[in-house]
């Protein structure tokens, strides 16, 4: 969307043919699984390109069945330039619009990941972008003071946010959008971009009886095996176990499903593997400020009930001295009486966001704020300060222990 | 001495007027200890600028020598063309020399951290760099084959590297150096840097009979504490514990110092605290060659007599569609058996060398090659490949268990 991708085949990892070719599996594209019958291993599949069904069975099944963008239930929001992007051929569709308006305003739905994501996209392409979020801040996956340095680096960079705002339908003439209708009035619009989350496709695991977890994502165990036989699930349509939570959780991320997809495989192919589940590390940007989160935010431990200390620190991704130093804010979340780390959120101009991985190894560690204090982590002046803030962060958020 | 920093003032922390004002503290710079007495407790200062020598007394004292800059006792080292640049004064004579002669060629003898740096800022400068390094690869530190991609990316620069040459003397004209003479022949050189590594300041130590440990390094505990009574030692002049060989270490970073020397305080100050010690972290650059490290490499490993696993991978720093993706080449060791990782060391562009901190965090945590695979870290495009070329390098090492 952005234009920094010159051609939508280097988006594809492998092609039908790749896969056929070089590793002797057959690919069938423009077919759609109907309904599968665990009692018989029936599937139904129809043939989009001739319109015909037909029944196969399976010995092993895998549901990896992704997951597709969230689209409320509002009249207009089936027009054509209302966009979702949750796939390649949508992403096509919105290109081609762009490329023939480029002057538009553009209203992006949700300030998520994708939300935000989509608007530095947008405004990359020179369009008036305005962005409504009914929660009062942008991304939600980290605590507000957080959501607030992005929010004014989007707002810096002309984005208007329109943040506590919900949209309750569009004005449309000849099936086009021309403004989103919101509880706080109108706003004008060429394009309309949703990015509200992404929901399993589970629809036919739930048809087949296959029992699903949180957010309708399909159950599994740690070798990726629903609780039918012979069936087994993987990616943005299954669970995934959350490490720092330790009870299962719904995440939708590209790393955790080729990760579950691999063990998956294994344990079908007849090797032993299980995945133990993940911490939730994300990370995203808009334009040069980098966000990242890991483990569970003030809300998430809130509604776990858990008593936590946290600590918010501001400081630099390198010295100040240094050609290239800006701005970095880090915030840690650990228990309150054993120190155990339960979250980090960054902040910050490059070099900020990747550093959440260091929060992210210490989370699978189990370590506590004491255990962070003494990381060797690789210091010399183009890449840290002496002390990171993930470090003075975790010193101080010791002190409330 | 690359000429990024406008006022040397930058580059000091604090100043003895800081100390005094904000902190209470006393600082007496251009005073010299000459000895210690642990009997009587008594310490004898020489005043530089008067010339006296008084004698006052201890209740705790700390040794924060720091090291200095090795300097082999060669005919001609002496030269005033001959520069060390382990303290702002050495770097600011070295500077100043520079200013006067921007079209110099300059021989940095010494391929380590520092060699690398100074031949960059000469480098930088627009001087004629030659690095004359005895071992038949820059940077020890890593194994052969990531020094060859770093040698690469020096002599490409321009650089001229000898590597496998040995300094045998120098010639010199009017007190200064006119060539660096060699095993396989003479240098010109208008300026001569040396990077031969430090050696901890700890004569005065060593004469008081306060026992040293690796490197001469001043032996301590987990509090920083030396074997005699009252007598703390901490930063660049003290021990450190290796967490990965589990044996005593010696390092020479600015991060351990800090910790140490943290450490150290607030057992003085009474309260408890210990360091536990550190992996060995590191990282540098040259140009846009980003190179950093952590545990032990192959040849600590068999020096160590450790049976182990390696394996290096190449890729790339971000997905190879996405504008700014680089090479980077991983490389990680681990224990034969138990898997448990014992080091990595990371080259590349942009944003490769500061991953270093996920395999750094890692080793704290004792964890397995199995326990990397599933590392969840950050990813989306701008920052990463869906794999990270880590976990990429520890399943392939997985493999050789």
């Amino acid at each position: 969307m952005a234009g920094l991708v010159a051609k939508k085949t280097q988006l594809i990892a492998r092609t039908p043919e790749y896969f056929r070719d070089k590793m002797g599996i057959n690919v069938h594209i423009n077919h759609e699984v109907m309904a599968i019958d665990p009692a018989t291993h029936a599937v139904i599949v129809r043939n989009h390109e001739t319109g015909k069904e037909v029944t196969t069975t399976y010995d092993q099944l895998v549901f990896a069945t992704g997951a597709a963008a969230a689209r409320p239930p509002l009249a207009g929001i089936e027009s054509s330039n209302v966009h979702t992007v949750s796939n390649l051929v949508q992403g096509e569709l919105l290109k081609k619009a762009l490329e023939e308006n480029k002057s538009a305003s553009a209203v992006v739905i949700g300030g998520g990941y994708i939300g935000i994501e989509v608007a530095e996209a947008l405004h990359l392409q020179g369009l008036k972008v305005t962005l409504v979020q009914r929660p009062n801040q942008v991304m939600k996956a980290v605590d507000p003071e957080i959501g607030t340095i992005l929010a004014e680096a989007m707002e810096a960079s002309g984005v208007e946010l329109r943040l506590g705002v919900s949209v309750v339908g569009f004005e449309t003439a000849d099936n086009m959008v021309t403004a989103v209708v919101t509880d706080k009035g109108n706003i004008p619009a060429d394009f309309v971009v949703l990015g509200l989350g992404v929901r399993p496709n589970t629809t036919i695991a739930e048809q087949a009886g296959i029992p699903l977890g949180p957010k309708k994502a399909i159950k599994v165990d740690e070798h990726q095996h629903t609780d039918l036989p012979g069936i087994w699930a993987a990616g943005d349509c299954a669970q995934c176990f959350n490490l720092v939570s330790r009870q299962p959780d719904y995440f939708s991320m590209g790393t955790i499903a080729n990760k579950q997809g691999r063990v998956a495989g294994l344990n079908i192919g007849g090797k032993k593997a299980a995945f133990p589940g993940a911490v939730g590390t994300a990370i995203t940007k808009f334009m040069d400020m980098e966000v990242a989160r890991t483990g569970l935010n003030e809300g998430q431990l809130n509604e776990l009930g858990v008593d936590f200390v946290t600590t918010t620190v501001k400081g630099n991704t390198i010295p100040r001295y240094y050609p290239g130093s800006t701005p970095i804010t880090v915030k840690v979340l650990a228990e309150k009486g054993s120190g155990r780390l339960l979250g980090a959120q960054i902040i910050g101009g490059e070099g900020a966001g990747k550093r959440i991985d260091t929060a992210a190894t210490a989370l699978h560690a189990g370590f506590t704020l004491e255990d962070m204090l003494y990381l060797d982590l690789a210091y010399a002046p183009p890449f840290s300060g002496v002390w990171e803030p993930l470090i003075i962060a975790a010193r101080l958020a010791l002190q409330q222990i």
